[in-house]
């Protein structure tokens, strides 16, 4: 059996426009043997770029610090504007647990590069979501309020609360980082058989946390194509899998006298959370990794 | 992206009770770096050991050589007596494609191996399955027809149409061995709602290619436990899908009132068979290799 431990990390660097800094952060993101940048894309508008790595866990934390170093030498956040909220240069980097490692292995993981990154790059880090040491941290857009901005000033204001857990008191050019932990996040669409966009806002609203649907469930209703769609962010598909908000989807569906047209992933599944879907439609009970011939290849 | 190519064999050799033997003949099958025996097993009544080997293409032709040649040496089939069909020492051996090999690549491993052991080793060799050169070879019992002494006796009374494909035309002590090539086969069990093992069988009739139902499928009813059981081979996964044999099951069950309660698969699965039922029960159209994290690892 391969047991070899990877996470993936998602880190967003504050500059989608200028294409031989963006190049220069995802070469340092790609300096580490052992971890590899697997996914990025830049958007211009809101002057952001999200990677994706993947590797082992000690050589995704030292291409993370890598990025983050770079990303403080070449982006000026007294200069930087953009659509997307940001408090610095590196904005956020959550760690993933994906193979073999535990969240509360990410969690150590976050921790440790916090504190290197507060130490040696005196850049002030914030911890997050499964990470975070405090309830108001867990959110980022709690710890982002009022972007670089807002925060230089409480910080130059003396506010306690707004102290980060790792690094100065204070914010250089680079502002301050965030980094954490979390479960990978699938974001995925439903397409229904109707042009009529509020049966898939009525159904958003189901389904979703905020207004008392599904745990980890974030859901809205749009028109794609001229195609009803539920889109929806699933935050935690080993809690809340795939196919429980599938079916779902679907009975809230049928209650309006439409279906399922068809559905997509936009970005990258983790495949355990299809092998769950498998398992659950089929009914294989004893499904077990041992079950599986790829688990035994090299 | 990986793009490892990857066969497996499912060698059967013709001891299944001294353990030396078995042992001595399992450790030639182990003996090739990039070739790893996954599983084996061996029954005492059959006196057979049914071997997986999984790895690159070459290695594993190696490994199958080793194992043939060593069997050859060790079993007498002059002696040798057990309850299941068998004409040799290594008595078959398909090659079944698992990452990036066709078919038709997994044919020419099947005919050089065949090759190599009727010239080298001086055992006849028929071509079987996808790798059959004649359509009456296409099903094993049909070439183990008298098994090895029936065949021993055609081939000295000069039979001709019993001719191997490869190597001498009469029979040592090694007897003959049957090498192809053929797709995964998962071995898929159902458990219905009920103790009634009538409704199990006629299930099996209604779902199994011998009796009018899909292509690639075998199935009997039999009772588990107490419980009744569709018990199925599932020939070919790639044209004749997990779950579309499920749901025809479920359809078939709920004609006689009753459900699934639970499947299980009987050893290994290939992970995209699981993959294909969630893609089917998910209704994702466009999911690709490209959207699966684990695609993008070493």
């Amino acid at each position: 059996m391969k047991q070899k431990h990877v996470v993936a990390a998602v880190p967003n660097f504050s500059e989608g426009r200028r294409p031989e800094v963006i190049q220069a952060i995802l070469d340092a993101y790609s300096s580490v043997e052992g971890a590899r940048v697997i996914d990025h894309s830049s958007d211009p508008d809101h002057n952001r770029t999200v990677v994706t790595i993947v590797g082992e866990p000690e050589a995704v934390s030292e291409a993370l610090f890598r990025g983050i170093a770079k990303a403080a030498e070449l982006i000026d956040m007294d200069e930087q504007q953009g659509e997307h909220p940001r408090i610095g240069a590196t904005d956020v980097v959550p760690f993933v647990p994906i193979t073999d490692v535990t969240m509360d292995e990410a969690v150590q993981l976050a921790r440790n590069l916090a504190l290197r990154v507060g130490e040696e790059l005196g850049i002030p880090v914030y911890l997050y979501a499964k990470a975070a040491t405090r309830p108001d941290r867990v959110v980022l857009s709690h710890i982002r309020k009022g972007e670089y901005e807002g925060l230089k000033a409480d910080l130059e204001a003396g506010k306690e609360e707004r102290l980060p857990d790792f690094g100065p008191g204070k914010l250089g050019k680079a502002g301050a980082t965030v980094i954490g932990a979390r479960p990978p996040l699938i974001a995925y669409n439903i397409y229904l058989t109707t042009d009529d966009v509020s049966i898939a806002r009525k159904i958003a609203r189901a389904v979703r946390y905020s207004s008392g649907g599904l745990r980890n469930i974030q859901a809205i209703g749009v028109l794609v194509d001229g195609r009803a769609q539920v889109s929806m962010n699933l935050l935690d598909y080993t809690k809340t899998p795939v196919y429980r908000v599938t079916e779902m989807v679907r009975r809230e569906a049928a209650r309006y006298g439409v279906s399922i047209k068809s559905a997509e992933l936009i970005g990258i599944i983790p495949q355990q959370a299809l092998i769950d879907a498998a398992q659950w439609y089929l009914q294989l009970d004893n499904l077990t990794p041992e079950s599986i011939l790829e688990n035994y290849l090299d």
